[in-house]
């Protein structure tokens, strides 16, 4: 029979399907709008399931390794998820003099929360996100999360972020939106309110606290990096009633004491180049005038069945 | 943690991902030429490998079921590969009075050792294919021919088809190409040729032997049928010094007879249909002057770094 | 400035964008069913616009020339079109002993006229297609047709079909449909239905008058024809009260003495073997038994804002 | 024939080819690398051709309006070149204190020479590209860059930029390189190797002459800027034998005096944040050991017929 047991050792490549390695064959396609596609070679489905909310699947892609994709949107790939969760968790940890007690809107997939647990002044972080069948997809597969799930810090809330928000009675050091896009159908548009903003979130903060989210108002430092699985350069706002003080040093500075490990994309300078905008975005930014309320919202391209997708 | 499970029972499912269940994401692409391309959607990569001919991969596609590609060409499909192969076996094993004795030019795969020992008058079938790792494969996987290869019957000979043939002395009532299609690269268009055919092969066949490929030249009954995977009308020619004399009747009566269980797509009605062909194939086949010789070989398209890919 | 003027002469081809010639960047994707894809390079495209009813484009291809394209679905091509309407017109001209008058439900692309005018025998032809638009597009652009639209016998009427038939008191020798699919949302399916074969359609036939369309039920000689860019078989059903009973040596007769040009595709030989069905064909029509009503419409794949996308 | 004419008028539409509008089914696809594709939907297909040295073509797509393609790679898009242009031109020209003289090696397209010619301060601009029809092509088709070409500070050189400059005694303020990626087979890639800097480049700038190259090596401010169609930050490098001086004020100030018209992307600001690179790409420039020579050139993914694809 010879070398049949090649298949089981080297049997996760699609290695040559195609012509002599060089064409590939089997690719997953996303719609970034609807004029735009990028497709990712595979090596495999991994694992595909849905939920009461979304749909979800884990590709092992050539180019970008393990892919989380839920209601058929990129969520966050094995090699660059790190550019994301980066950019959303440190910025706002480390602006702050001594963050202890962290909330999560969503963040389900678990990345938010491993980055938040490097920080050693943090003592309680809440995860509170809709779906259960999602978080306990990504608690199993995620391999790179799952000490993060397991950290006794970590309270896991299945819940409606703004419902939680709106009935605790617990103040927190940082609030971080890791939600949906708002696209249309989904119940995540309202958590990107003004009225939410006013009304839920902000007496939920401590004095000195801080908001960050993917996407927003002003009264904020915007940021943004380049997510390469993403293509596109994805942005942040960071929201505060104190002043942003922190600069390069200091912020290198607390990076070494307050973190363990070593980041990979984020540091001092790296937050310096991300929070200048380039001249089109901030003219863009500055000719903004819509105030985003429950009747006005603007939605990104994408249908959603849940609320937790990411990607537009 | 609710339902996690079901990601097990109906993981084999991209069911929903894409828009609404409606829009697939994960496709299979296969290049039919160079300026044609038919996509599939995937459930899920099953297997893949790469022997010393040719890579080899199992698909689970949504329209077609399990797919065996070979360097990236799709082979059969679990759908509708009995019309590929009761079309190549059974006109030849009924046009002949008492076929004891096939021998089989490649057929790795299985399928059609699988339908030649449905007949009873068979005692014996020699299958010779080249590629050890890729008849493994397909006996490992291939649930359908699983039976077919440990049918006592079948005497499997991992060599070159035509040196077997220019070595053996024995002879045989019926000899069947399951060739991969003459492409440049590939050692199997030899198999195609004029000298192979008189000094190699005739030699190799009893008194009223037949032998039947799918392709070439004439003195011969031509035949075809649509293979919907292939999304093409697929063509085979059947040959022989003795004239064909069996009517449709009489196929039928050999069908009841000599095969065991029901065929699927072929009986003699078919077979009066399939083996006229339009009048815009005759025309072309009237007009075609070239004898394929080594020196001439008109290839199809694609790049073989083996000899089995069926399709081009 | 050299050779510019290359750019007017050479310009219809994407000759070699993609690698060295080998792979091609620009396509027209056909989505067969929702898990099936057909991919046409393409050299150019041509002309789009939108009716009423429905969009329409003409895209130049490199596999099958010009394509007419309806709402998203293939509808013809310069290299293959000749196999559907020699197929739709033929069969029922030539078995009817003597036709002169021919209404056409659809149609409006020309080619079913175009076929039609061919035959000696035919003093009148009624095309009643129901989109203006479509009608003026193709009049324009398919050349190959340019011929019938102004040929005297051809009276073009712009309406809906059934309408048309139910008003009208005039009688013909043979009814063709050259409709859309059966496809959820459009106004077509209706002419597909039982009632409107019996209460309608039937009574607008003289004595011996033949019924031809693409689908349907029995009492009728159902024949197919590969079509290549359809990546599949297609099939009409032909109906009359009188038996058929033409043979193909009459057929061929008929052909010779009634039909003005050669047929590419259509002969008595090729109309034995399209009438002959397949036993996987003819088995799945024995068990169907499912009468075609308003209520009990079974659509075929696609979305329609109008009616006339032959295809699913 | 009713709205007829539309389809002249509004013809440059692909509207609603698809499903309700919502599906797109004419495409560009793009290879990013071997296992990433970018698709573009597709208005049109301007024009397409071939030189001796590349295929070129001109894209009409929805996402980013007309796209110029050289040898299957995506060179620039109406919407978003001004992002790459005025990266590569500003910066150069802006350090310098009075720049005069410029050569472009490459840069047939127009859209360099089109910035630079903005500055007031330029007086004579060489342009040497290699491809004569590709320079007419962009000359006649790329509207935004003609008034560039018959500027009379414009002198058009069809040849070698290696060999114009090894052979001219002329010596330059600013050089900028506007060329092809590195790609195995294209002769681009010896104009990115440390001899040609050093020898041939080198002695050709004047005194506190300026080098600017989209790729390369040390010595030099490096700054990247996200090209939305690239789907990728891009990079460029800046080298001078004097020290950049110019902080974000003085850029600004320069900008106002020395430009004509306003820029889109670029600014002082924007060049602060752009020339400082994220964590992530200054650890992997840090480790980068390699030279650029002859012999140990690293190829960027691509196969050139000639030498001007940008991007890989």
């Amino acid at each position: 029979m010879g070398d049949l047991k090649s298949f089981g050792e080297n049997g996760n490549e699609v290695s040559d399907v195609g012509f002599e390695g060089r064409r590939k064959s089997c690719w997953y396609e996303e719609e970034l709008d609807q004029h735009l596609k990028l497709c990712f070679a595979l090596n495999r489905i991994l694992h595909t399931g849905a939920s009461q909310y979304q749909d979800i699947a884990l590709l092992d892609t050539k180019a970008f390794g393990k892919v989380l994709v839920i209601d058929g949107k990129l969520q966050s790939t094995e090699i660059d998820e790190f550019i994301y969760h980066e950019s959303l968790v440190h910025p706002a940890l480390l602006h702050h003099h001594n963050p202890k007690t962290i909330f999560i809107m969503g963040g389900g997939e678990g990345s938010t929360a491993r980055e938040i647990l490097r920080h050693t002044t943090v003592e309680k972080v809440v995860m509170c996100d809709i779906d259960e069948e999602v978080v306990g997809f990504c608690k199993s597969y995620l391999l790179m999360n799952k000490a993060a799930f397991f950290d006794p810090r970590l309270r896991l809330v299945i819940s409606d972020a703004r419902a939680e928000l709106e009935n605790c009675v617990e103040k927190f050091d940082v609030i971080i939106g890791d939600l949906a896009d708002p696209i249309e159908g989904g119940p995540c548009y309202q958590l990107y309110t003004k009225s939410f903003y006013e009304s839920t979130l902000k007496p939920r903060l401590n004095e000195g606290g801080i908001f960050v989210t993917q996407a927003g108002p002003a009264d904020v430092v915007p940021y943004s990096a380049h997510i390469p699985s993403y293509a596109d350069v994805w942005g942040w706002v960071m929201a505060s009633d104190s002043p942003f003080t922190v600069d390069v040093a200091e912020l290198d500075e607390r990076i070494t004491h307050r973190i363990v490990g070593e980041n990979r994309y984020f540091d001092g300078e790296t937050f310096a180049s991300d929070s200048k905008l380039s001249k089109a975005v901030r003219k863009s930014l500055a000719e903004e005038t819509q105030v985003y309320t429950e009747g006005t919202a603007k939605f990104i391209y994408g249908h959603g069945t849940g609320h937790k997708s990411r990607r537009a």
